[in-house]
C-alpha cells in the first residue's frame, strides 16, 4: 500500500536520478534524500552533531557548507535554536531544501545559497551563537571503504577553492563573543587546526579523537572552541567507530538510534 | 640470609634516610633507590621510555632533567646507545649516580650536574641523536592519589625557574638534524607544546594520549617530534592506565614486566 505520505515523498524526489529517500535515524521519523540506495550516510556529520555543546542561550546556529542539510536536520533533534545552513553548490542547496521540507523543518532551518569566502555578503559579523562545520575537503584518506554517499555526492565541492583557514575565518567572523565553533576534520590536521583557531581568536576547549578500531591511529578529530575564551583544553575519551569484527560500536549505534 | 650483593646494595644506600632499594622491573634484575618503601615509582617515566622510537642510528641520547636517573635506566633495556642524564639538583644527581652504579650501567650512562637553561655550557649544539624528557613541573593535577614518590622526591625542582619553552629550546639546541625529541607532559598543555615545538623547528610526528580509565579525559600526553622534518602527525591509539577496578591494565603491567 502506498500511503499519502509515501506519495508526497515520491513527489519531492521525482525527476532526480540516483536518489532515494531513506529512514535516517531509527529513533525518529526523520528521512533523508540521498543519491543512491546504500545506507551509509555521512558518519562524520552524525559525530559532529552529537559533539556540539548544546546550550539554551544559543539561539542561532550556522552550519558552514551544509551539503544536503544533514547537520541542521540532526541538530533539530537536540535543540530548538534557529539553524542556518549555507551551501555554494546548486545541487546540494536543492537537496538540502527538499530535505528540510520532507522533514517539516521549514520553521527552524533555513538554507542559504552562498560562498563562505564572502560570508560578509550574506551575514553581519557576530550574529551567531554557534558555528558548526564538516568541511568539504574532509574524507577518510586511504580507506575507501569508509567513504560514503555524501562524500561522493560532494566530490564536486573538493574542487571549490576553499581551505581550512577560509572556514575558520568565516566562523570567527560570524560568532558572537564566547560563541562556539565546532568542527569535524581529519586527525592528522590537528596542528593546522589549532594554529588557525588561535589565529582567529577561537580558543580550543574540547577535542575528541575518533578511531576506526581500538588499535588504529585516530582518523577523525572532533574539536570545539570558544571565541575569546580563556585557555583550558580537555582531551575527551576516544571514540571507536567499529568493533574488531567490523560492526559498529554501541556508542555509534546509539547515535543512530539503533540501541 | 644476607647475600654479598645485598650487603653491597645496603652500602650504596647507607646514611640516606627514607631510602629503600626496590626491584624495579619484574623481567629484569634492575633495582632503583627510592625515597621510601612504597612501590609507586614514576609511571610517566616508564611510559615515555617505552614511547621513544628506538633506531640503531641513534648513538647518543640525552635525558633532560634526569632526576634519580630512572629514564636512562629504562632506556638501557631498549638500546645500547650512550645515554647522558643532566640534572640540576644535588640530591637527585647523587641518587642518579648511585642508581647507575647499582645497576652496573657506568659504561653506558653518564650523569651530569648542570642547568638545562645553560645547556651550551655543558654540550655543543647538534651533538645528540635523541632527546627525551619528563619535565620537572609535571604532575597529575587534581588527583593526589596519582602522585608518586618520584614526584615527592622532586618537589624542590618545581621551584626551579625552568619552563616548557626552556626545555624545548634546549632539546632543539642539542639535536642533530632529524633527531628525535620525546616528551611526557600534561595533556592539557597540548597547544603550548605544539606551538613551542614548531617554534624550535621540531615537527610533531606522533602523539599518544594516556587516560587513567576508559571514560576519563586524557591526563598525560606522550609526544615525539623530529628536528627539521616535514609535517605528518599520527595520533596513536590511546593508552589506558587503570582498569575500572583500579588495577593496572595489561599494557601497563607489560611495561613493568608483570605479565
Amino acid at each position: 500500500m502506498v500511503t499519502k505520505e509515501g506519495e508526497k515523498n515520491k513527489e519531492i524526489s521525482k525527476n532526480h536520478e540516483n536518489e532515494v529517500i531513506i529512514d535516517f535515524l531509527s529513533h525518529s521519523d526523520m528521512k533523508i534524500i540521498q543519491r543512491n540506495d546504500y545506507l551509509n550516510f555521512s558518519i562524520d556529520s552524525v559525530l559532529i552533531s552529537n559533539f556540539l555543546t548544546i546550550n539554551k542561550g544559543r539561539k542561532n546556529i550556522m552550519d558552514l557548507g551544509t551539503g544536503n542539510g544533514v547537520i541542521p536536520m540532526l541538530l533539530s533533534k537536540r535543540t530548538n535554536a534557529n539553524i542556518v545552513g549555507i551551501e555554494i553548490q546548486d545541487i546540494s542547496v536543492d537537496l538540502a531544501c527538499r530535505n528540510i521540507i520532507l522533514n517539516k523543518l521549514e520553521s527552524q532551518v533555513k538554507i542559504v545559497k552562498g560562498d563562505i569566502k564572502n560570508i560578509q555578503l550574506e551575514f553581519t559579523d557576530q550574529s551567531f551563537d554557534a558555528v558548526i562545520t564538516n568541511p568539504p575537503f574532509f574524507k577518510f584518506v586511504g580507506d575507501k571503504s569508509q567513504l560514503n554517499d555524501l562524500d561522493q555526492l560532494t566530490y564536486a565541492r573538493h574542487e571549490v577553492l576553499i581551505n581550512l583557514e577560509d572556514i575558520i575565518k568565516a566562523g570567527s567572523y560570524l560568532l558572537k563573543f564566547r560563541g562556539n565553533f565546532t568542527m569535524v576534520h581529519r586527525a592528522d590536521r590537528l596542528i593546522d587546526i589549532l594554529e588557525l583557531m588561535k589565529k582567529y581568536k577561537i580558543e580550543p576547549k574540547k577535542i575528541r579523537f575518533c578511531h576506526t578500531t581500538k588499535n588504529k591511529a585516530a582518523k577523525i578529530i572532533l574539536i570545539e572552541g570558544m571565541k575569546g575564551a580563556e585557555s583550558g583544553l580537555v582531551i575527551q575519551p576516544p571514540l571507536y567507530i567499529n568493533n574488531n569484527d567490523g560492526s559498529y560500536t554501541e556508542e555509534i549505534l546509539k547515535m543512530f538510534g539503533k540501541v
